[in-house]
């Protein structure tokens, strides 16, 4: 991989979400935006309906399946509104209002997710990590066999946390994943829902993907309105209406470059050396605090600090003057944040540690 | 105007939506997925929440408030959804249980958000076209003072008739305009809603204009999820979650482009000297039948038929032949239908008669 070159300049882009992507797809949708597939039309102003799109939501949707090593009990949906629609459109469709979910609250997006399922039925919140300020993974916590379902969320993009292995559980499994969806490896036909905004390692913003399975579906007593079922996408392919067509093709270029490498296996070894690189480094130069330990650690999003606030500063000029982007933390938590995802190229990660080693020299 | 080539093909779009988009929007969209702004990076892995982006949005929301001459108690929305989402969220947030709400019943989007209202509440329909297949605008219908709001359908896009009058009466205005905002001017600020699916006049699909008065907001008794509720958006300027980042720069792009053509009036003569044309060639060939007469002729899809199906095959065959797309009918309808959105140019529309001329010669 080489690193990010547009025009003449060199950036290093760690954006935690819309995030990088590879280059080759930059190139083609550039180029789709003047002449999709040589037909002379703008893939923006083709219709939904032509076998023109249907090709490309095709592919997104069997590449997805592909790279996740689906079951035909799962399906795949491109849907609209983000993963913040998925918190309430999840127990929309299967909790009904005396029945009671577990969540896990360990961070920004779960908590959020908690306040919508609560508008539904009832929460039982089985676990958090509130006390420290999310910088943890919670352990041993029990999922009662109970529940109508159990919610959590993988990798946690603004606390820097990530929960790799799947809770041993009888109870359907639902997770957001938007942020380490494809990263590494996972049996996905364990869980019964997945959800992921697209702006992280699927593709560009605008589009959400939901993989399903079809047993949990149907059980509420309530009406939905017709574009929250999931059953209408599942019948109408992700076409119940006019879907995000660019966004949609985004995903379809980005997936395709995945399979090309190698799947998810192939990035998981490269996100897997960046990650410990970073790291590492982190470790080694006791001007940077990461703010989270072992396990517990993020490979997507690596959340760190500098205890003096003009030293903060300092760095984060550094940052900007050599064309390291996204770098700031979140603004609820502030410090440092690098995101690492999967079309961000080694390069970039050896260039900021390069630059934390020097930084630390100087003010050592 | 220019007619639209891309590379060295020349197409005539007449799609539906998604739609035609002026060639300038294509070329600079194109262009900043390369390199947005100079700054080397791509309009697809910018930060949603950085001030690049900032000035996309308030660009787009500035222009809409401008082009549609808003008042200050209106205010402007770019969601997720599209339309469809509207047909429920408009009455989860407006309509209470036991409420009333009057709907128009004049096409195909009508009854389907007339469907998604009877989910929150009681749907008084005042009028309905079906008897006719919604080949026309019911007149002189009775909108009770009482009902909650009354809601339309400005512009049918399937069955190609057109409202253009506002309903005189004193109870809250909704409209969806998705098929025909921007195209001629009227009061928008006589709406408390309105509503639109970019792919038409606006910019491409993946986004959705809400142009709402905040004074019908806040009083209804449901609980609502925090995306559905449009006050959450207002008071995060579209920004409550990760917004269509790239869709929203389309939308900003086309906005500029009809701001600087000298906006609704200049672009409302261009669209009527289309439309005339079109109806005009088609009232003079009887080998064509338009399903719609007088004042409720769409100026935006011209639906018309040839009633024997063998010269219906050819005249398609024939438009396909000269580079003539999205000519054919809604899957649900037949025959054919011409879209004749904002940026389509003139020319297509000449070329389009031209070739109708020459048909009806050759069958005459």
């Amino acid at each position: 991989m080489s690193a990010i070159y547009h025009n003449t300049k060199l950036v290093h882009n760690f954006n935690s979400g819309p995030s990088v992507l590879p280059r080759e797809v930059f190139e083609e949708a550039s180029r789709a935006i003047m002449d999709f597939n040589n037909t002379g039309l703008s893939i923006l102003e083709i219709g939904h309906r032509s076998s023109l799109f249907q090709e490309v939501m095709d592919e997104a949707i069997a590449t997805l399946k592909e790279l996740m090593v689906l079951d035909s009990e799962h399906e795949v949906l491109f849907l609209h509104g983000g993963a913040s629609t998925q918190f309430f459109q999840v127990p929309m469709n299967l909790l009904d209002d005396k029945e009671t979910a577990a969540y896990l609250d360990c961070g920004t997006w779960g908590t959020k997710a908690i306040k919508e399922a609560k508008i539904f039925g009832q929460v039982e919140v089985v676990a958090s990590s509130k006390d420290k300020d999310y910088t943890y993974i919670p352990k041993g916590f029990i999922i009662p066999e109970t529940v109508k379902y159990f919610h959590y969320t993988t990798n946690n993009t603004i606390e820097g946390t990530q929960m790799r292995d799947i809770p041993d559980s009888g109870v359907p499994l639902v997770a957001d994943m938007s942020s380490d969806i494809l990263s590494h490896t996972m049996d996905f036909n364990r869980f019964s829902l997945i959800y992921a905004g697209a702006q992280k390692n699927i593709g560009a913003a605008g589009v959400n993907v939901v993989v399903v399975k079809k047993d949990i579906l149907g059980k509420v007593s309530r009406r939905l309105p017709s574009m929250m079922d999931y059953r209408n996408h599942i019948e109408n392919g992700s076409m119940l209406n006019t879907p995000p067509v660019f966004a949609v093709y985004v995903c379809m270029l980005t997936l395709r470059w995945l399979k090309k490498l190698g799947g998810i296996p192939e990035i998981e070894e490269k996100n897997n050396v960046k990650a410990k690189l970073l790291y590492d480094t982190l470790d080694s130069l006791p001007i940077f605090r990461p703010k989270v330990s072992g396990n517990d650690r993020s490979r997507m999003n690596v959340v760190f600090v500098i205890d003096e606030p003009e030293l903060e500063k300092e760095f984060l000029s550094l940052c900007k003057e050599n064309g390291m982007v996204g770098i700031k933390g979140h603004r609820s938590t502030g410090g440092f944040r690098a995101s690492l995802y999967n079309a961000l190229p080694q390069e970039s990660v050896t260039a900021l540690t390069e630059l934390m080693k020097d930084f630390a020299q100087k003010h050592g």
